[in-house]
């Protein structure tokens, strides 16, 4: 018996109380307890402390101030005060006469990040109701795997298992019908970049479809009743502020072409990271530029040198919002990268931004002496998902909000953003400086989700060079199916790295993975149960310790793969490989357990052994419900179950499939 | 603040106490404890109870019996009781007037595997010494693969593990040189069995030695003092206690040859699982035949078919020890599959054993009139083992104590025993049952780790078919080491269930995983410490929240390990695997944290992710050393250790490598 006796000895002082009893428990591995009882003088206080551990008082005797980070309440003989990691915490007796008796209980966390202010973060059960935004895509190409993997897909799937949590979400994307690309694009296929726009705005909303991503709505610029006034609306709102002012400034200018040129019209060296870059944004660093900061820059449409000429447009000082962006951005989950891409760029201080280019696409300003300018797309996308939201909030019923429905400060949704790296300057810096700038309150994202670039075998994804496998033409290659598409670009699209696509390895994955293992698994088990049990699963018996230990991987593959959804740890990889990793236990436990059949007295054993391969196979169909939908419900109904994992919802305690089910329809092919 | 606040109104009895408080902490998702403040009316008693949580009792107010298991002590105020998971508890009031309050906690253990009655086994630090023992192999042939992955390099394995966890220990091994497959083999090399078993003897110690197998004593038959002397002994004891008895019983003989034959000498038709077998033993199902059993059995040395006449020989009855060896069987960690086999022959009841042959190969019973029979060498195998601990004993300066320094049962070490399936009923049930019938106290297995049969490109190992691969001819094998052979044996070699060593596969994983993964990743983290850091590894700054992430696997890849090297989960493939994620998983942060480089205010950030990477270095070269303990040792010198992993030990916990280091000796070849 393990207890821990009061001492007789006067206790000795520490923490700034009497510390009576103070011990770790001393044979118990599995206990993560420390344990003391305190005595606090009359009047005193204990310490002011912050730790890394979690701890629980729990008042014995007495009167007291119990203050945490700052907030303070009287306790007293029965209250049971909880502190977590690295909270500031004192305990402070009221009483002038008599001691405060508390119990201290603490324990540690495993693992213990150490050295730093608030607990590692983990995947908590998310409940917020969630707007999962993607960047839109320029519509001067169909959507290609770089572009699917990366935000789009990873966007449904997030969508997909919110929903399975039982949380509200709403799926917002589109295109941006303005960017320079799409002005650049549409001479060369002969049409008008609002024809342009439009062919490919309904292109990548097929493809998107076909891949089975599940937005909620698809903005687009050129037919939203919204767009265009919400955007002139904002700007000049920025204007009458202040916010954004007309200089004249040197600006690229091609003498052959006669026109100022930027964005896609230019091509130089960027100064920060030395590669090659257009106008605005360098894809390499992402790194902002004002053309004029180009090394080289030469013009897109001729090929010639860029001259500089003095032309008045309108700017918006980043600097200004310097620490409101940086106290929100700390508070933001995001890469490595990313955080390093803003802390770089408020290290050199942040640039003034030209928000208008000198052409006719895009819109106009809608204020006299710049009729000859257009608003910059990147600055007209931060008005633009004001105008998305406020006509999904049309679609849903909720028009009489607007925008503020979903995108409101205090009454809107949790956003949650996907977008690639090259984009994330405009959605960490410039989005939250436009929208403090506007002053009212509007929401900014609860998370960002940036994944690195994708590459096609060994150069990168290209619309405009068309360096490209598109999306429909990968579900039109031969044996192909939504769902095979989705588990390779799960697999191995690019997360916090770069990756690299390859057909061959593409084959090989779909084969191993899914064909070689998850069916051949499957199709398995539906055989040995018609073999040994006509079909029917009997129910859990008796446990042996290697099957305690494979229900350990099952229960821990399942609380893993949630952390693998989780918005600030997202990895569609890791999901992948867990449950590969699963499938793979599964496989050999089947073999190490098929030694019960027919041992008299082990009966037991036995059916606990096909009890627990069932709850492994039921694992696998809700943990990759996000990611393969038409798969997941495939082997849900094969394991007896009605409507649709995603019904079912996310398991919060694992269930083991009701016995007597008939599982014999696993013998089927679910992916060949 | 969360407090949960003494309720007001009066409390609802339940547990047979007042429950005054109780509550599940309503939004603290990191807290898995329940808590309520419980009162037993004066001289009454809370319900006897047991349950899957720990809990922890503090008495705050009365006097009162905490009964645990069946064990009682006195407790007041200020005490703190620690019950365990299913421990049966109640705690009982023994104030008549006064009410006995105290807080109970409880916390979930994760997972609950549930349904039964203990606890999932989970690893815990090892302390008691240990004997490590291997079966003595047959010098019929040197060792192959099959062999050598099975329990040699095992034991070689859990040895050194537990001697970096500082507990004492001893690895015993030896040859059986009186197996009839000894005697079968000599003429065919037109030797002696004696000078057959002598030679292959020297081979098989010369084989593991070359594989680094750390054995303390390898045991000789032939040439020990005591082994003769204590094998007859033994036989003795058990003929005149009646143990072992001779009675008539119908034995195969050949006619061609004029001999009774038997083990080696005899192939048939198991009678059990219906596949081929020898005498004696199937190895395919591990049942034991008494030759008989067999059907159409030939005799091996002339084919003809064997015929059947009564002779007299010895046999043991296991029968008699059913229940005793029932009861022990069910308190040791083996696989089901070994389970599985004691159960099923169980359940067909126990046969008698026959533990003489008549031959004169082998001891003689030293019993007149019984001189053309010989012990079984599966018989002598169990007093052998006490011979050879006598000898270790002598070597290890514990003489006078002889065999019962190391298999005594008070006061002998811990015995952990290393097999292949092939073997397990005579270590599960035949020498526990002799050892019983010895009637002394000799100590039995705490665990036995049993392997399952190794197959070479898709046949079985076989010395006699010399179908193999043996072991000191890979170590000749071009660019082979003996870490790269003993590390593709850890990942590949058969645990539970069987496995298949292909060339092909074992040059694919060498390269893929040790010198693309694991030497690339260190060389290169050698080559960026330099440029970046003049070679010298910076300290711990501020950390991110994906350095926490990475901390966590590096953190859970060494306690996992630790479960992976335990006795009941021994698992060499699993240990190979956790740390080649590990290294990816370095491998992709190195990338995704490259980029705080040269970023003004992130220097902390960026030196948290070298002191990151270095600390994976060092749990790969802790957690690595039992298996590959040359790369070990020169990672750890790499890493500005000095000594060898082995004597640092295992930490119990991670600290990161001093800073100021010089790694730069990372850059260097490990494998290639």
């Amino acid at each position: 018996m393990i207890i821990i006796k009061m001492p007789q000895e006067s206790p000795p002082a520490s923490y700034g109380s009497h510390l009576t009893q103070g011990s770790q428990w001393p044979s118990t591995p599995h206990c993560p307890l420390e344990t003391a009882v305190h005595a606090i003088a009359p009047g005193g206080a204990a310490r002011l402390y912050k730790h890394h551990e979690q701890e629980v008082y729990l008042i014995v005797r007495g009167r007291g101030r119990m203050t945490i980070d700052g907030e303070s309440t009287e306790v007293g003989p029965g209250d049971v005060v909880y502190m977590s990691p690295f909270s500031d915490h004192q305990l402070q007796n009221l009483d002038l006469e008599e001691e405060l008796i508390f119990y201290g209980l603490s324990w540690k966390q495993k693992p213990d990040a150490g050295g730093d202010n608030d607990p590692l973060p983990q995947a908590e059960r998310p409940t917020a109701p969630t707007l999962v935004v993607a960047t839109p895509p320029t519509p001067n190409g169909d959507l290609h795997l770089g572009h699917l993997t990366g935000p789009y897909l990873r966007a449904d799937v997030y969508k997909r298992y919110l929903r399975m949590r039982g949380v509200e979400v709403l799926y917002l994307t589109g295109v941006d019908d303005h960017q320079g690309y799409v002005e650049m694009a549409a001479p060369k296929e002969g049409k008008s970049p609002k024809e342009l726009a439009g062919g490919y705005g309904d292109a990548i909303e097929a493809t998107l479809r076909a891949m089975q991503i599940d937005f909620d709505h698809y903005a687009r610029p050129q037919s939203s009743p919204y767009h265009i006034e919400t955007v002139q609306e904002f700007f000049l709102a920025l204007y009458r502020k202040g916010a954004v002012r007309a200089r004249e400034a040197p600006t690229l200018f091609c003498e052959s072409c006669d026109r100022f040129i930027t964005e896609a019209e230019v091509h130089g060296i960027c100064a920060h990271c030395g590669q090659g870059s257009d106008g605005n944004i360098c894809e390499a660093c992402g790194r902002p530029n004002d053309g004029v900061d180009l090394k080289d820059p030469v013009c897109r449409r001729c090929g010639d040198k860029a001259t500089v000429r003095p032309k008045e447009r309108f700017f918006f000082s980043l600097a200004a919002y310097e620490e409101h962006l940086r106290s929100y951005l700390q508070k933001v989950p995001m890469s490595s990268h990313v955080e390093a891409l803003w802390s770089a760029m408020m290290a050199d201080g942040l640039p003034e931004i030209s928000i208008t280019r000198i052409t006719d696409w895009g819109i106009p300003l809608n204020l006299p002496g710049y009729e000859d300018q257009r608003l910059y797309a990147w600055f007209e996308m931060a008005p633009g998902y004001l105008a998305a939201a406020r006509e999904l909030a049309d679609k849903q019923d909720h028009g009489e909000a607007g925008w503020r429905h979903y995108w409101g400060k205090s009454d809107g949704y949790r956003i949650v953003h996907f977008l690639g790296y090259d984009n994330t300057y405009f959605h960490t810096l410039l989005f939250p400086a436009l929208f403090a700038a506007y002053g009212e309150s509007i929401r900014t994202p609860s998370a960002f989700v940036v994944n690195e670039m994708y590459n096609y075998e060994g150069q990168k994804f290209s619309t405009s060079r068309r360096h490209a496998v598109w999306g429909r033409e990968l579900l039109g290659w031969p044996g192909m199916t939504v769902d095979k598409a989705r588990f390779y670009l799960a697999w191995n699209g690019p997360e916090q790295t770069q990756s690299n696509f390859r057909k061959v390895d593409l084959e090989e994955v779909l084969q191993r993975e899914l064909i070689d293992g998850w069916e051949a698994w499957l199709r398995d088990l539906g055989v040995r149960l018609q073999r040994d049990f006509d079909g029917r699963l009997p129910a859990v018996g008796r446990w042996s310790s290697s099957q305690r230990r494979f229900y350990r991987q099952i229960c821990e593959t399942f609380t893993d793969s949630a952390e693998a959804y989780d918005m600030a740890s997202l990895s569609l990889r890791r999901v992948t490989r867990l449950l590969g990793d699963l499938v793979c236990a599964a496989r050999e436990f089947a073999i190490a357990e098929s030694h019960w059949k027919g041992i008299e007295g082990r009966f037991e054993e036995w059916r606990t052994a096909y009890a627990l391969e069932a709850l492994a196979a039921k694992v696998l169909a809700l943990a990759i419900t996000p990611i393969l939908p038409n798969f997941a419900e495939d082997l849900w109904r094969a394991l007896g179950y009605e409507a649709s994992p995603t019904d079912h919802g996310w398991e919060e305690r694992l269930d083991f499939i009701p016995s007597g089910r008939d599982l014999s329809g696993l013998d089927r092919s679910f992916f060949s």
